[in-house]
């Protein structure tokens, strides 16, 4: 088959090329590799010359119609993560999440109306949880710029599907850590930001209490669940909620200063701008995934863990600055 | 006080000009005057030497955060109302329902953190209806692009107050028809097409059998909602429905040629790109803004039409091509 990967040098992204190149597949990545969004070149170094890599801007329409045609398989996978940063920068993250999506679904619209287009959707959508576990008929209520840019561009892929017929699917993913992560900056997603605090040796600081439970992925088990999305018939049109571990970000903290041997940690209190944001404990329901897909996460909190430390420590070069 | 509105050239917004002028308000009207999108100088026609005009994009940045300093209310009205050019042009509807809102919110958020601002949202919002009457916590399934845009507008309105503590509110609008609507095209808004149809002498044409039910407010209603709501605080962080004579659009026609004195309708089979994106019946619950602010509609069906025909036929010149 024939796979586009859109953010396809950063954290998820590359691990799908890979795993769609052990699949047999031929990959394109697209990637902008703006600075701080991800986007890292040694993601793919080990298939960099079984797949092409195509430095470009999904918003840029042109390129996209040119890359949609003739592929099997879209992962939408080109987005800004950080709530904090939509918050600063409210444009940036409507033209990312929100305009450049709709780029790619008019571009499969005029050019390839037959080709499965898998989008990453965010727990972010929920907002602050009413009840837990959060099922997908849960209220979408988000608390920032970039909750609701995903709300709609997640519409813009049921819109395409139910109207245009458009072979379209959403996983609203949740935390998820693991290899090839920026490890720049916490503002993408914190559990590798601890990673990287112990591995340099630095007491890991956590907000309020560390209490706050986050449903947390490792990286593979996502992947799994885009392989098997993108496969089915049976999520055409769907949105499936994924989800794993329910850990307090302490507990996730502590199991990672025992596999890694040594560490520390203290508690501080919210800073005022990520306060306003904080949408307190999620857990995912995921039974509908399990149900539908048979998917299921695989890999338990130790050993991704461990995949991780020992990632980052051969690599770190390649990731600390 | 000092009132700014955009898309003031329009028919909602130059009706609130009037509104606000003989509330002894000074008032800046915005409108960018794009072809088709309802703006007509002569709307204004009797206040246009007691209001300032600008002539403007409110895309435009620079533009917006100028014309936000020192206003008390600011009406956000400028907006694409076609659910059909929506899904044939999504990016402009966009641009305009989506970008420029959150243009005026940052306007607001950096130059202006005292103003009330209000939204016109739409029943568009909900997609078809799940239950009737639709209250405001009824899920949001939009159907065309146009609905998905005008949540994720609405969002941004929440989260301005909720976040950074603006005063906004937004009216979720149903079929609103009446006197400066223009009337060169049927879409943005059906009622006034038909109005045109049987001042014309042609045969009103129903799509399906014309059993389905709208909720409809004459303009000045809707107006005096929005005054209310500018000036209350209990409005502020909210949403709210409006709604007014539940009827058929068989119903609406047939009062129509009763007002007017002749006239005559058939039925037609939906054209397809209609049949995708029909809602199905549509009856809003309005207990909460009856409640909270004391709003309820006060012109008659008979008597909206009335004040209709009488406008068009005086001032057909103006607004029939």
């Amino acid at each position: 088959m024939n796979i586009l990967i859109t953010g396809g040098l950063g954290f998820i992204g590359s691990t799908l090329a890979i795993a769609e190149v052990k699949r047999g597949n031929k990959v394109i990545v697209v990637d902008a590799l703006f600075p701080d969004y991800g986007g890292n070149k040694f993601n793919i170094n080990q298939i960099k010359d079984d797949i092409e890599i195509e430095i470009g801007d999904v918003r840029n329409t042109t390129l996209m119609e040119k890359l949609v045609k003739g592929q099997d398989i879209v992962y939408s996978l080109a987005g800004t993560l950080s709530h904090v940063d939509s918050m600063t920068d409210p444009f940036t993250d409507l033209e990312i999440n929100c305009v450049s999506q709709l780029t790619l679904l008019e571009a499969c619209r005029k050019y390839n109306r037959e080709a499965k287009i898998l989008f990453a959707g965010t727990r972010n959508q929920y907002g602050r949880a009413k009840y837990l576990p959060v099922d997908e008929n849960h209220p979408m209520e988000p608390v920032d710029v970039n909750g609701i840019n995903n709300i709609a561009a997640e519409w813009y892929y049921r819109l395409y599907h139910n109207i245009h017929g458009l072979r379209t699917c959403s996983l609203r993913l949740t935390n998820v850590y693991g290899s090839r992560h920026q490890m720049k900056h916490p503002r993408q997603g914190v559990l590798n930001w601890f990673i990287r605090q112990l591995i340099d040796g630095k007491t890991v600081e956590l907000f309020g209490d560390g209490s706050q439970i986050r449903d947390i992925n490792f990286v593979d088990d996502t992947i799994a669940a885009f392989t098997l999305a993108a496969d089915s018939p049976k999520s055409n049109g769907e949105v499936f909620n994924l989800g794993g571990d329910a850990v307090s970000l302490e507990s996730f903290v502590k199991s990672a200063i025992k596999v890694f041997g040594k560490g520390d940690f203290k508690t501080i209190p919210f800073p005022a701008e990520r306060k306003s944001i904080e949408v307190g404990d999620y857990i995912a329901d995921r039974s509908k995934i399990k149900d539908k897909l048979d998917w299921e996460p695989r890999v338990n909190l130790e050993s991704g863990l461990k995949k991780t430390f020992d990632y980052y420590l051969k690599y770190k070069k390649y990731y600390w600055k």
